[in-house]
Order: structure tokens, then sequence, then C-alpha cells
């Protein structure tokens, strides 16, 4: 599928998000981005930028390599 | 640097193509990109999406993850 993609990025965030009891909102916070915002890119709704994936990345503390595992 | 993982994309990006003996020109066309587009993303100056980013791994036969690898 087209956005699959997206979806699978978004789950991945989700997944570490969960994994480190963070909020969407504290996780936003913590990547200088908008609550309503992260919640879109979990539902895998947009096309985030490599800025974005790496400001998300820094926040869970992870590489940004690891956002994208399984994305095909 | 606030660049640095635009940079860093790019460079994987580019060893990637040569290492497969491509052109910027053919892995624009692999791609469905302009090759222009592939030359400013090469030398870190775009904000790649993802969806580019997955069509970029695509043409070159490799994971997403794998074009984001040392990027942080």
């Amino acid at each position: 599928m087209k956005h699959e993609p997206r979806k699978k990025l978004g789950s991945n965030i989700r997944q570490l998000r969960r994994s480190q009891g963070l909020s969407q909102e504290k996780l936003a916070e913590k990547a200088d981005l908008h609550r309503t915002y992260i919640g879109a890119i979990e539902r895998g709704e947009r096309n985030v930028s490599l800025d974005n994936i790496v400001a998300i990345a820094h926040a869970l503390g992870v590489p940004a390599s690891k956002l994208l595992e399984g994305v095909d």
C-alpha cells in the first residue's frame, strides 16, 4: 500500500514512546513538536521529514535509523 | 550542527549509488524523482520526506533504515 511506510514509522514511534511510559504530550514537548502532530504521525497520516524524524529519535533517545526499522 | 543529519543522509545515498555504479540520473529515474533533486539531497541541502527516503531506498534495493545509518 502506498502509505504503509508512514504507518510503520508511526507504529514504531508509538511503541517506543509507550515503552518509555511517555505521553504524546511529553514526547511532543521533548521533541519541540505539537502534540496533535505527534498523534497524526503515530496514525501514519503524515509524510514526516528527516529533520522531524531526527527530532523524535533524539527525544526517544534512539538512533534515527531505529524509527525506520521495518519501513519498506 | 543543525544540518548534519541531512548531510549524512546525502552521503549515505551517494555512497550506495556509486557502489552500484549508478549515475544520479539513473537513480533519479529509478526513484521517479528529478536528477537535480537527487543532487541536492546528496549535498545535504534538502529536508527529505519519508516518502522520498523510501523511494530512494527502493531504487537502491536497500531497507529505508539503511539510508539513516549514522544519522543522529
